[in-house]
């Protein structure tokens, strides 16, 4: 049985994981016969009033504690992970990808990365094992290969913005649309747009879905 | 295109929807053509910490803008749905359907129903459109349904004590498998156990597949 982590970033689609996506990976991994390994870091994140867009000012929550939402509190520490208990990662999006696992909604090309986050995808990567990332998670999958001189070839869609910020921090961007997914063979990442183009949530499962078998099918 | 509204209490198991549940259910709305109209009670919540299963001492959420997570900001007050607009009902699991919609997890047969809740789930039922709910859901809509002496037939699965809970409601109890459901033909009810019985997220997502189309078949 194949060891799938999937790394959470708190729980809803404008401050955490989007959970939508979450799920969806969830049910694709689980029947495809593969065991989830849920992680997230243990931080503080603002927070973001769903009902308005609002942020609810002076709120706090914790990444772990929330990220636990999605998953019945099945989640550990991200810090306590052991990659070489892993065959394969999984990034759901979410602006939680893109504020707590990184701060690029903040800084663009020039954020910083969570660095046991940046440590478990460097490890994933560099031991040749295959990693999936969906939405604005390809952003935090660019720097930290960026970073690594390892020129990934990523999709967040079709946003030129987004696209440039990715290119500058040493990934090459490729359109893709909701219901595909790219690959990059020599690297073994495979990314789709998903609610970065989506218009409903079929969409977005679709695309999900196929990323997940591409993955799976991409484990030595 | 059936619109079909959908109850959401909060945003995770302990303490409100259970977040698979309710994605799955608007996913397999979604697949099947639905238009979903969300909805949940503006009122204040007890917070659960999902990685402890302890409560969060002082803390306290709105379960509006919780579930709001859920269906990324696209929800309404239940107090203004106007149920002559939907064409079905659905009501997701996790505890939030027993201690926010109802408060069947502390007092038991004689719970409280939220006032809005009890209405729009008797406006729906009386206009004989139907209704389907999972895992913990139907105990809520038993004690409105016996309330009214409407005599629902549901599931919650096979435990003995919460089956006898719904019985002292006025309901009659039938044992169901998780990937299977239970039809009130004469009240247009269809429940099914999820996770009071799953042992993973496919197993609950099989049973509420099949929910959500019987669902769909039987609107008029």
């Amino acid at each position: 049985m194949a060891k799938v982590g999937v790394i959470l970033s708190g729980c809803g689609v404008y401050d955490g994981s989007e959970i939508h996506e979450a799920v969806i990976s969830l049910l694709a991994l689980n029947r495809a016969g593969a065991d989830v390994v849920s992680m997230a870091p243990n931080m503080e994140q603002t927070v973001i009033n769903h009902l308005t867009g609002e942020p609810a000012e002076g709120a706090s929550r914790n990444v772990l504690e929330e990220s636990a939402r999605i998953v019945r509190g099945e989640i550990q520490d991200i810090a306590k992970v052991d990659t070489t208990d892993l065959d394969a990662l999984f990034i759901p999006g979410g602006f939680g990808a893109a504020k707590n696992l990184c701060d690029f909604a903040f800084k663009g090309p020039d954020c910083d990365v969570h660095p046991e986050v940046a440590r478990v995808i460097k490890e994933v990567v560099t031991a040749k094992k295959p990693l999936a990332a969906v939405c604005i998670a390809p952003a935090l999958v660019a720097k930290v290969l960026g970073d690594n001189k390892l020129a990934p070839q990523v999709t967040i869609g079709t946003d030129k913005d987004t696209a440039e910020a990715l290119t500058s921090m040493g990934a090459t961007h490729m359109s893709c649309p909701v219901r595909e997914f790219v690959i990059d063979e020599k690297n073994k990442i495979i990314t789709s747009p998903a609610y970065m183009l989506a218009g409903n949530i079929s969409e977005a499962a679709e695309g999900i879905e196929k990323t997940v078998a591409a993955l799976l099918k991409m484990i030595d």
